[in-house]
């Protein structure tokens, strides 16, 4: 089934981010994550030599769209189908800054995200902590059936 | 280094147990949990054959010791070592009444440590569900690293 | 309703544990735990009397039973019921360090009941921290409904 | 201390959300957040009946920014201070698809922070479960200090 990936405008300088969190969006629950982030990295390689050839600069706006795709969990692009936009900053003054504020944006939220990362792998070590002294509970104090008779 | 295990006083009807819970105790970071198991089982096997040959009743309160020493991560019984004490119930009759007391404490504690133990359960699915949906939300909308790229 | 408690085999320097215990496991859902405590320490301290009176040593084995009844949450005890009994160690040598050994797991029962409350307080201080971190995340990258417009 | 509100570029249609996302941030730790939902509210209110009277449609691209101060914990807008820019769809076509992707991918995000907030208080409430499950083992089965005697 083929499918079509669109990162819609994103700073130069974002894009590689923009193409992989897409991915991850539209291929969600029919690629596995090893191969959304190895389809994202070869794609972005392919545009970074683009980009180069096109004298894009990292203040610049651009909207990519390619197809591609999914065979035997397999994401395979369609290199002949690619589409690429560049839209110069002095040409494109507002759009351009309002990229750049969209970016400024996300990283606050990565930040945000990264904080709830610690906390969630915190909640991880407390719980196996908890199921550990449970454990130990019932081997020293308890008749009840131990994880290891499972 | 040679070690013993002393049952103490117990009801005859829950021996097994509390061979197990000594065990488990005195032999903490020493023996692995499925070896202390796997002792405990061999010893109350013995035993019990022990108790059919003395004509052992459940309502009667056994006290039991047995020299081991731990081998390259396995307990080995000392079995020529092994002393049983039988208390009648009709010959020790506050004894047996107490030590039956102390088994329906335990039943009751069993029950509050089953419940914790589901609520430990619960926990740990729980926080694999809010690690996941970080991961997501990492993966949609961050340019964090992703678990798959460590 | 009458209701009685009854103590079971315990040994003397534990009474007013086991009396508390036992008060909170047969008024479970009838009375306020801080009715409990107090109605406990009430009788505890009534007992502690008696058993001067009567030369009760820490190492002795004391058996106790009283009515009491439950008037709008209120536990009011029956002093006119209680009934003590008394083993002396020299007597019943068997009891009284059956009664030892039970004392000396309540300990251990006791040291692993504590370290799992201080894992459940972390646990409660760290969904807490969960908690505020999902609402700043709302706050400022989201336009969902706040804890303060709840 | 004087400070200064700027929406950055969003749609039309957003603009609430935003005024209040950016309010949040930069007044983190200096306003309760009863007092940023209340005067991102006012100014928002505000805003509607200029964006009434200027024709601007959901679809257009607006700007804003405001000076404000804190004063006892109230947030004052210098209303004297407000500007308001208005990019039609028409006049900046890129911008305008550009603002209306971002507002997608906002929703999305929203869906995503929405769950995580679910997740969150499943736990606060499995937690409270478990510290209650301890406390009652405490109280049935320990001699250790209740929470009502603290």
């Amino acid at each position: 089934m083929p499918m079509e990936l669109r990162s819609g405008y994103v700073r130069a300088s974002g894009y590689a981010n923009k193409i992989r969190k897409v991915l991850f969006a539209i291929t969600r629950g029919r690629a596995e994550p090893e191969e959304v982030v190895r389809a994202a990295a070869e794609l972005n390689q392919y545009l970074f030599g683009k980009f180069q050839e096109l004298g894009v600069r990292k203040e610049d706006v651009v909207r990519i769209s390619i197809g591609f795709s999914i065979d035997g969990g397999k994401i395979i692009w369609d290199y002949d189908s690619l589409k690429i936009e560049v839209y110069r900053r002095e040409e494109e003054k507002n759009l351009a800054q309002a990229m750049e504020e969209v970016e400024e944006r996300e990283k606050a939220l990565d930040e945000a995200i990264k904080e709830l990362e610690n906390l969630a792998e915190r909640l991880r070590a407390l719980s196996d902590e908890i199921s550990e002294k449970v454990e130990k509970l019932k081997q020293e104090h308890s008749g009840l059936k131990l994880q290891v008779e499972r």
